[in-house]
């Protein structure tokens, strides 16, 4: 019995995803050959990682003048690299604090630059995103994260500002149509809406590659990733394969403008239950709330535990929530369908009748 | 039709870790999940990544003063994070040069310290490993590249040294017993003997953990790793239970005593081959043979494209060579069976008569 999988990430591909990855275990392409043991030098890997790019290009409308890379690491990874790459010692780096990987980023970027937290919701429990903030227009860059996974609030909007923005979209990534051209640099670790864990992209600008003057360690420096189409040495085969079984699944299904609708459909649905249910209160202020990660609590504490059992029957998995909140969390990421947010739904329902 | 792949890696493992593989893609462990979305931090993967860890272990013999480490990109990361950790600005690290992945982690060494190549095979075409060097008693480490690939040496020996010594076994290991006590720190891409690409392998002596004093990055800082059991960031969930079935598929078959072995056996039989044919001939001196990767030319070099056509037939793959040697390369890592190598065999034979 497939399970209802609300993680937060690794989180749910789509059922297609798993099922050519494991055709592709066994063959790939009529081959003679498992995925898992083609070089990353052949024919074969040539032309997916080929179709990766261009689909994550098209997907995403990325302009000419930046570069599309594939990195490990994750985004954790990028907490040092872009500072490492785009910062130099005597300049500053503006963050606005949304999460607690925000927060880890600014405490990585120390290492390198000057560092300022010039907006922070840290205060109110991360409940919502600050707007009112005004970035230092000498500083070399202003860090976003756009969507908060552990307390689920989200930027919507890609909005301009006088300086250069990095944006972390981990979380958020393909859920909807993004002008790539606001920002500089955009990273996400693969494994919520890409593909499976152990890849991160990177989109930057051209102009920045090669920006930090430092010295650089061929495998921290994004130019090296650049020039050499991410194959300056061995990458992931197999989990650049789920990346591209996935892309391609999103094209199929209409792209990101059709993404988005469903993304808002599903999310509607949770949260007029969250908002009607009496059991139950969200943790977001409502403009703020994150379409992926949906972050809820009892209202009575003591049910929590309770509701976490109850849901079980319903082949619910993942809705825990992160340690620091409690309660729950449903991550609705793109391949969740909508039939699993009402089975969620119905149990809530049936949780309160009880 | 099963192709016989004596690719160098990204290269064969067993067939029935690729079965395992494709089953877990479809559902891991009867829980209603695919292995590429379960979480990092579920049950299910602790299982998966304990087990990892007590195979590596028990499989080489590690030590109790030393951790094992599962990081991401490759080989050609550890070349910067190895002088990054152990390496300070004052300190000399000394290099065996015996291929061109020795030259490029010696290169990179050169950011964080002093390097000196105390020997090399270069002018010879890397065609032998040099045995008559010595160790600069002040330097803080000495670097040996124990497998070759590209240019088939082989260091076959635990030699005591009168420093510590870091080894780059990403084409050898779990191909022999190692006597880890020997080495301070020993690393290795899995990509070969120990599962898919995109997971690496650190065997460190912990008194060498937080070695170099500069200030470093988390994900850069293998203390980092050791503290959290390498799970401080999401891990390549899939990459690493690869690992696990390929582990567990060396144990059952008796472990690293009989890897050897059946490597000694397959590398007699191709060797013994190359050397009776009259159109071939072998790279390397006979005693520093790799077993891992058999490097071959046509003593005539035009036939050397009519001999990679002629194969075809035999369902051979990834025999051609590296550049910058030209001919033949056979990998013939553990998951290959000898029935492939005497498929091998057989085609040259069959060369020769024609």
């Amino acid at each position: 019995m497939k399970k209802h999988n609300f993680g937060a990430g690794p989180s749910i591909l789509p059922q297609e995803v798993f099922e050519q990855s494991a055709q592709a275990c066994l063959e790939i392409d009529n081959s003679g050959l498992s995925i898992l043991e083609i070089s990353h030098r052949s024919k074969t890997f040539d032309a997916i990682l080929e179709e990766t790019f261009s689909l994550i290009k098209e997907l995403l409308k990325v302009p000419d003048d930046y570069s599309v890379l594939l990195l490990q690491g994750g985004a954790n990874m990028q907490f040092n690299m872009i500072p490492y790459n785009i910062l130099n010692d005597n300049e500053t780096a503006d963050f606005v604090e949304t999460d607690i990987w925000s927060t880890k980023a600014e405490e990585e970027t120390r290492l390198y630059g000057k560092t300022n937290i010039i907006a922070s919701s840290k205060a109110q429990d991360f409940t919502f995103i600050p707007k009112d903030f005004t970035v230092d227009k000498e500083a070399a860059y202003l860090h976003l994260t756009s969507n908060n996974t552990i307390y689920g609030t989200e930027f919507l909007e890609d909005k301009q500002y006088d300086i250069p923005v990095v944006c972390d979209m981990s979380s958020d990534i393909f859920s909807r149509p993004v002008d790539i051209s606001k920002y500089h640099l955009i990273y996400a670790g693969a494994q919520k809406n890409l593909g499976c864990a152990g890849i991160t992209l990177v989109i930057i600008k051209n102009e920045w590659l090669g920006r930090a003057t430092r010295p650089k360690s061929k495998m921290w420096d994004y130019s090296v990733y650049a020039k050499n189409n991410s194959l300056y040495n061995t990458p992931p085969v197999f989990t650049i394969y789920t990346c591209l079984l996935t892309l391609r699944w999103l094209k199929k299904l209409g792209g990101l403008a059709e993404m988005e609708k469903r993304n808002i459909a599903k999310a509607a649905l949770l949260y007029k239950e969250i908002d009607r249910n009496s059991l139950f209160k969200g943790h977001a202020v409502t403009e703020d709330r994150s379409r992926m990660n949906i972050v809820f609590t009892a209202k009575d504490e003591k049910t929590t535990a309770d509701f976490l059992e109850f849901v079980k029957p319903y082949n619910i998995d993942g809705i825990k929530g992160y340690r620091t909140v409690g309660g729950f969390r449903a991550s609705c990421y793109n391949a969740l369908p909508i039939e699993s947010v009402q089975v969620l739904v119905d149990a809530m329902q049936a949780f309160e009748k009880r």
